[in-house]
């Protein structure tokens, strides 16, 4: 750990009073610190209302009749008998007035509509039914007659890329021409490679399965329309949905104060929301569609999968001298983004002079993709981290020297342009030494079928600089409470905690003496969705900014009453003081045009990213795995993430988002993966708990360690914090194949690694062996 | 109707551009329409969700046992049976643990506590239970034995004053000192005066009886509390709460966003409110305590009646030399105010150098006065509107012309400080005139049973002022839709209709692209309770500073883009132009700043009223009614209330102010009175509908005119509205009572006028008349 770069805790002298979203926090009281979330109360005890548990008088249960096959067309629909059902008030079919909505909402892929006649994926909403209870609904799904032609379908972004393969859209199944990107000349660069190592990697696509499914309950009053919805953010949810049925934006509010987990599945609405909405129109009665664990599997969205290919070539000393990438893969039926972003790592984390890369997106009959916790990264990092190992073995270089030998402080995917502040270097070497990096290393290998491996990763992340717009209005009340109230979701992360330590910072209040209002449309101000590690950066300087404000405001009625300039006033613990002269001092309540007022509001807002600089966060991980070498078992035993995500604003939320990203990483590296049958049905096989594993608590190392790497950026924003909930989960999968090689001497290229590919790969190194 | 004094609609050319919170608005094109309310289809629809429409999940309800008697001691009190019926969940007597807590939370009277081991009146709270439906709870209080030792009781304020009477408290039943007001000497008035009359006048108790009953419902989150309460001041709610529990404002967040009416009777918590909150701790259980109808006449509180004595004393020329006055009356049990204000009317609505004024009040065993729609007002102006008539026909003056001669243009209660704008003049010459006064007193006597009579009356209001505090957000987003955010109750009087109207005016948005969020601690700014006649002269200044400090910002921001000067831009319809060159023009979706903000918010705080002025609102009010002096019943044909209340903010809720204090006049005047049983048991013989008698459609008269009177007040506040709320049911009675005198020559000093009592009146005229 760099002492050096702690600049938190050291008291500074003579700090100016900053001006409003200038200058920078160097001593923080209550920021920083590793206080316990605001409402873990109520989360912890289940008094939480989640959207989830929003109950309304007279509220009836929607459900959704979907599409059981890969592809398919409806020719016919008769929801005759499920009209007449007991407790059904109302039957949403394709010809149901109203219901022909255009989606989807925010891709750029294929036209489709709410309930379209041609199902592309396994499913796919065909109809949906409002009744009195959740199992009279589904009843009456069962007796709505469906006639499908079931069509062949194709599951594989390879396959479907073949000539004759079923398509998915008439246009046909390539999404478009693959996009690129070239910097200098990878065949020069090749040329000056000492050593040149080159590997095709396979990903799986992943599953978004947040602890509350996904949904909402919908109230009309009129024409205003009201949603409860599970989302990351209520801004999106209100302008989609006021578009899709064309209505003005204050006509809809959405409130989401607790959202169990989105992880980027919950940024935008869902067919739900819309199905949701129209029951609840046509049965003039609430309506919650909240989706079963089965439907969130199917189609609330997934991480894309898909192959890569990775040349790397380096100089005797480690220099990189090209990198050359190219990806397949596909975001589902409908969307076009698929292998996006998954050669950013390989663009901009490590200094190096030619690049190329390439990326294919396919279609194919499967639920669409949606971000999930980094788009692209941790596919890209899985070949990246890993090719860098393999070039230090051909270098006979430790993995760790030679990505310090690759460090750069400008961002050269976008043009050379200097970073704020990079910590990366800190993250490698800080994190190492913390680690223990050397001595493990140096272990010399176990004997037994039982043997130990260390392995690391690096990281930046393409955003996480936050920006505007974000403004946010902090309300000081005569005595001495605050209201805080700003637009942004907390998704479980700790958002209302993190912002409420800021204006506990700034006025000097006390945690539990600061209301919180927040993600509800009809009561907050604009702010973006709650995704891209972007919250924190984004959020927290129009909060300071507002309690700056607020405090501004305070000290000038003080200083009428006081006599006395506002530049030699205090605001601390509810007390306004000169520090010229202590006997100057007035409670805040005694201020009198405040005891007039009784209420002094501060507005912020976020003031934009620097020009011509980047602002990114960077990370190191490091972990030990042990390999069961006669069963293929791999256990991670311990895990360390060192990361520089800028100031640490909330020091128990930042390590449950270190902690939590690397259990998120572990089930890519080592257990979860969508499987389709793809030889005939092209239906999903594994879609619950049960089969698709996310990890336990017994798959998680006890050994987590969170190492913050605090470096003093002055540039980023106000308040000196960067995004850290996707970077968390980018290197984590790589450094665990890592540490697997590392263990065992095999390098497995698909993720997960499981135990029988494991297996298959250590039988296939005995033989090389032998 | 003087067309001089209509500025509003008149086109003003070239107005500078209003500075925040200084000038005024001249001319608008909003602001006094007769527009719907902004909610009036949620009200009309039963869309809008009233505290006694929540149901939260698992709640419980509430009930209270209450004293059937009088007087009475509580001698034992067994819940143990109680405690054990099915469904109850909690039940809460004066032993258990917190329920010790002091009341009355507001009047300064004799201490109390929640249960009261001596009980009052009758439907003082002794137990209470919660129980999982309404039912189960009253069957518990059936089952919760109470032993009382009944005590006599005193129901009467003059009786209770008599040596001997029974105590109401150990002190004694007198309520200190008399309170006295004297200028000048009346006694020399007295002697200047030609003519002189004098009268006994009695009022009766009236009963707080609002369409939705009082109560709340209470939820608990930890040590967090949330009330749903039909209140007239969700902040009044909050920190009486918070006081009695001793719990920080935090933690205590009060929601009222609609009420059924309140009239006075909501400003404060009941004990319902604690009761709520005590059985929800309890219970750990939502619990919704609302009273019945029954119970809101025994405990919510009744406007004070009594007796009044008034001497007056004028000149030949109708000049008044003196006003003499004495009432005596009650606040109930408890609240020592009774007689208060009863003569505020007399102290300062007409020019009279010698006034003497002395209030007595006595504790008695009934319930406790509560604020009714014009405290004391509407008592005194019954007294002095019937003896200035008295004093004309003495005199053989129009009542008209009597009261014009007595015009004032300062407030002599005050120390003559001057009125910062009187129309009292216009509200009766202008009310006369279109009234049709002089005709209809010019018409021959009726010569049959049935006869008919003009009579007119005339008030000022205490108050009607409004002022700080008061803070308003408006916030402008990226769609041109408005979020306008007040604490402010609407208690049915269109708050929320006026307040949107003025940001509608400020900044050229519909009415329906504007969302209110209101009434709700956890997410608005503090505001004083609505009530008083003060809500619109309190709020309007405050909503209209944020409409143009949102305005200001846009303009400045719009100027940055026009490359112009601020002051020659203008914001019309979503559109800013320049005013100098039409080529400049930028819809606000365009500006750029904007564009990065999508949010901008107005902060409005409303300025002290003017030093050294009085603000207050008058009217006078005009009736005709029709006698049948065989059956003594007393029919309005017809009312004209034209009321000076400043500038008539919104033209529709304007005149259903006045229409409803019409009604509830009527009500004073003609049948309300509460009777308890004197001479035996001290108890209420008239607790419902049936008996205690307000007016229905058909004795109310479908001929009601408004008149507004629009003064311009370019010095009470930046809108230049006076409260309306209260003036206009001051006078209405006493109007009636002379317009019975004119028809039929007969003073009826005793309100109500009912049959009865009118049929003795005229046999004894009769008799006189033989």
């Amino acid at each position: 750990m760099n002492e050096a770069n702690y600049y938190s805790r050291d008291p500074v002298p003579e700090t100016p009073e900053p001006k409003q979203g200038q200058d920078h926090w160097v001593e923080t009281r209550v920021v920083g610190q590793p206080l316990p979330r605001v409402d873990a109360y109520q989360r912890l005890s289940g008094a939480a209302v989640y959207p989830s548990d929003v109950n309304l008088p007279d509220m009836l249960y929607g459900a959704v009749l979907r599409c059981p096959h890969a592809h398919a067309r409806v020719q016919s629909l008769d929801a005759t008998a499920a009209e007449k059902m007991p407790g059904v008030r109302a039957v949403l079919t394709a010809a149901s007035p109203g219901a022909d909505i255009p989606w989807q909402p925010e891709s750029e892929g294929p036209a489709s509509v709410l309930f379209d006649s041609v199902c592309r994926f396994e499913g796919e909403a065909v109809a949906a039914v409002a009744a009195a209870t959740p199992y009279q609904a589904h009843d009456a799904l069962r007796a709505i007659e469906v006639v499908y032609d079931v069509q062949p379908a194709v599951s594989n972004p390879l396959t479907a890329l073949e000539p004759g393969a079923p398509k998915v859209h008439p246009e046909g199944n390539s999404v478009g021409e693959p996009s690129t990107y070239e910097r200098g000349d990878v065949n020069t660069g090749f040329d000056a490679a000492d050593v040149v190592v080159e590997e095709t990697f396979e990903v799986p696509f992943l599953l978004h399965t947040p602890l509350e499914t996904h949904g909402c309950v919908a109230r009309w009053e009129g024409d205003k329309l009201t949603i409860w919805e599970s989302t990351q953010g209520v801004y999106n949810v209100q302008s989609q949905t006021a578009r899709a049925l064309d209505l003005p934006l204050s006509h809809v509010r959405v409130i989401g104060h607790y959202v169990g987990g989105g992880f980027g599945s919950k940024l935008a609405i869902g067919k739900y929301t819309l199905i949701a909405a129209l029951l609840a129109k046509k049965s003039a009665r609430p309506v919650k569609v909240f989706l079963s664990r089965e439907e969130t599997f199917l189609c609330v969205g997934n991480r894309p999968g898909g192959t890569m290919r990775l040349k790397a070539g380096a100089r005797r000393d480690g220099t990189l001298t090209a990198l050359d990438f190219e990806a397949l893969g596909s975001g589902g039926a409908y969307s076009p983004y698929g292998t996006g972003l998954f050669d950013w790592q390989i663009r901009d984390l490590y200094h190096c002079p030619n690049v190329r890369t390439k990326g294919q997106s396919a279609y194919i009959h499967a639920g669409e993709e949606s971000p999930m916790r980094a788009p692209g990264h941790p596919q890209g990092s899985w070949a990246l981290e890993q090719i860098l190992d393999g070039l230090a073995e051909k270098l006979g270089m430790d993995p760790l020297e030679l990505r310090l030998k690759n460090l750069t402080t400008v961002s050269q995917a976008r043009g050379d342009i200097p970073y704020t502040s990079t910590g990366f270097k800190e993250c490698l070497e800080d994190g190492a030494k913390a680690f223990g990096w050397a001595a493990a290393r140096a272990r010399p290998p176990a004997k037994g079928a039982i043997v130990r491996g260390v392995g690391l990763g690096g990281c930046t992340w393409v955003a996480g600089a936050g920006g505007p717009p974000s403004t946010a209005i902090v309300k000081y009340f005569a005595d001495g409470s605050v209201n805080l109230n700003l637009g942004a979701s907390d998704i479980g992360t700790g958002t209302k905690t993190v912002m409420a330590m800021g204006v506990a910072e700034e006025l000097g209040v006390p945690l539990e003496r600061i209301q919180i209002e927040h993600a509800d449309t009809g009561t907050t101000e604009f702010a973006t969705a709650s995704g891209g590690s972007k919250t924190v950066p984004t959020e927290s300087p129009a909060v300071r900014a507002a309690a700056l404000d607020c405090k501004e405001q305070l000290l000038a009625m003080a200083a009428d009453d006081l006599e006395t300039a506002i530049g030699e006033l205090k605001l601390e613990e509810g007390e306004v003081f000169s520090t010229h002269d202590p006997s100057k001092r007035l409670a805040v309540g005694e201020i009198s045009q405040f005891q007039r007022r009784r209420t002094v509001i501060g507005v912020g807002y976020r003031g934009p990213n620097p020009e011509g600089k980047a602002v990114c966060p960077f990370a190191a991980q490091f972990c030990e795995v042990e390999v069961n070498k006669l069963t293929g078992e791999v256990r991670v035993l311990r895990f360390l993430g060192a990361h520089d995500s800028g100031r640490v604003m909330s020091r128990l939320t930042y390590d449950n988002q270190v902690y939590g990203g690397i259990v998120m990483g572990i089930g890519f590296g080592l257990t979860e993966r969508r499987v389709l049958d793809e030889k005939q049905t092209g239906k999903m096989v594994n879609k619950n708990w049960h089969d698709y594993k996310i990890p336990t608590a017994l798959d998680v190392p006890a050994d987590m360690v969170s190492l913050p790497i605090e470096i003093q950026d002055l540039e980023c924003n106000t308040t000196g914090a960067k995004g850290l909930g996707e970077p968390v989960t980018i290197p984590t999968a790589a450094a665990i194949a890592n540490a697997v090689y590392h263990a065992t001497g095999v390098r497995v290229t698909e993720a997960p690694i499981n135990p029988t590919r494991l297996l298959e790969l250590l039988a296939a190194q005995d033989e090389r062996r032998a």
